[in-house]
């Protein structure tokens, strides 16, 4: 008996196998390592209660085929579904990105589930399917969902379509609408931009926008532990939850000035126009956790903290120093 | 110059083009033929200001080749987007149905947009995008929206493409959250179901569930002239409202009783159990047009009267008498 993790060589995937494995569970995973990499799954490749698959998932015959052998094998008992696209730039440049790897991966999951019978989906959604509310609180149930982004119309889509098929052939749901989550191994991002602008020009820093755009930062280690809580402690049908750090967050101001400090000490930030950093990126928002907090968990480090300790993982990452 | 709607020969889309070329307008249509028939476009077929096509818009290159040989030919100023599934159980039985007439419908709409630069879309979507919220009160802000049948999820990741779409490339975007419509050319929906079980046993009319379901019916009249009025009123970037009923609505027992007195009085009426009638259906809700009307549109009929109205005309329609 496995847990089945989709998009397993991803940032987020990669250190849920890793700590569910820890647990002592049995992890099995796909990737297309179109995003991901064998490089992630470095520590957990040789452990004996993993296993790994290069499959696209958005191809439904090769994932019917493959999911179907490890289900023989080694029956699933839910469905982890990570795998998505995380670029949310490029989904605006081209909508086929999210309406491939995360829209029809997730609808052919559950075409899946409902052939082989697998109850239970756990779904990495996102605060994105919220759109521009402005200054208003997001708790979960907030409406409209107007997402101003293709990565959040897709993931919007995709909880939606999970809540019809709770209603048909799952027993259970878990959504969990991430923040930014940042950590390692880092994929993209905002940190990792600004390293490599200043791996090109370490004189400057030419930041996107005024510099004054304001978001919460979650640790990828908190992240996975906020997942694993709800999944164990949640009973709904459907079981909808913000995750994020539980402050109102941090400034690129401040994350400009953190990687600078790190990378290249005396580097001169200059900032653009206006605090939307490109098409689709929401200027500000005030997320909620007080759902998550009743549940009773709380993430271990604020947005600073969290900034703080990934620009050192990627710094190291980055420039193994 | 020309407006241009999608599924132009279906139930929705053929009433609504005769009231734009009735309002003088240049309309041009494709439809796939699927629900929709040519016996709908019968009143319009030969009016020299309408054009029809049979294309399929799930298929992105058929749909491209017809609409940029058209927009060629008779600029399209906006896309009036009608086509998709209807039946509802259907899409519960098959996800690929609502997927595939409803969602790619949409994209491949968006895509084309995109390339050919139409500014604007009116879409046609659906009170089901909010799933069960009980007795509360559905204003276009309520949320979550966590939609119960395949039909809704769809339409619901059309309007979140739709939101995005209007962030990135259009210039507005008119939502119409449709609720329960009647009136001909009927294609499918209680009263037909009704009318052809009575055509087999003319003694005995078997209702699903124990007829308390409660919903708000409008008529397909009233329908066309609430989303012309929006059209025409409404100028925000995403316009997005209700159109019902301004009532509670009306009893499965009422529309039986209604159609039995008019297709076979003395029939009796037998009730199963429970109020739903179906996985995906919503057994009772309260559906607010207060948007609707503080723009300043009224329905010309009630629940009950839409009801009366539909069940002579599809008496005629079905029986000829």
């Amino acid at each position: 008996m496995s847990v089945f993790i989709t998009g397993v060589a991803g940032f987020i995937g990669s250190n849920l196998a890793g700590a569910m494995l820890k647990r002592g569970g049995r992890v099995a995973g796909f990737d297309n390592l179109c995003r991901g990499s064998r490089a992630n799954l470095e520590q957990i490749a040789s452990d004996g209660n993993f296993c790994f698959e290069v499959v696209d998932l958005a191809d439904l015959e090769a994932y019917r085929a493959a999911l179907g052998e490890l289900h023989r094998r080694d029956p699933v008992t839910e469905i982890w579904h990570m795998a998505a696209n995380s670029d949310i730039p490029a989904g605006v440049a081209d909508p086929f990105v999210d309406y491939r790897d995360t829209f029809m991966t997730t609808f052919n999951t559950l075409v899946l589930m409902r052939e082989l019978d697998i109850p239970t989906i756990a779904f990495a959604s996102s605060s994105a399917i919220y759109g521009d509310h402005g200054d208003r609180l997001l708790t979960e149930d907030v409406g409209p969902l107007l997402p101003i982004s293709n990565y959040g119309a897709m993931k919007l889509s995709s909880e939606a379509a999970i809540s019809a098929a709770v209603e048909s052939h799952l027993r259970s749901a878990f959504l969990f609408r991430f923040p930014n989550v940042i950590g390692i191994p880092a994929t993209h991002g905002v940190i990792q931009d600004f390293m490599k602008k200043l791996r090109a020009t370490p004189e400057n820093l030419d930041v996107l926008g005024d510099g004054t755009q304001q978001k919460g930062y979650l640790h990828v280690d908190d992240l996975v532990e906020a997942m694993l809580y709800i999944r164990d402690k949640a009973d709904e049908r459907i079981n909808y939850f913000n995750i994020g750090a539980n402050d109102a967050g941090v400034t690129v101001r401040f994350i400009a000035e953190t990687v600078v400090a790190r990378i290249a000490p005396g580097a001169t930030i200059r900032y653009g126009q206006g605090n939307k950093g490109w098409v689709g990126d929401v200027p500000k928002f005030s997320y909620s956790i007080d759902k998550l907090t009743r549940l009773g968990w709380r993430p271990s480090m604020g947005s600073e903290q969290a900034i703080r300790k990934a620009v050192q993982q990627i710094a190291l990452q980055e420039f193994g120093a």
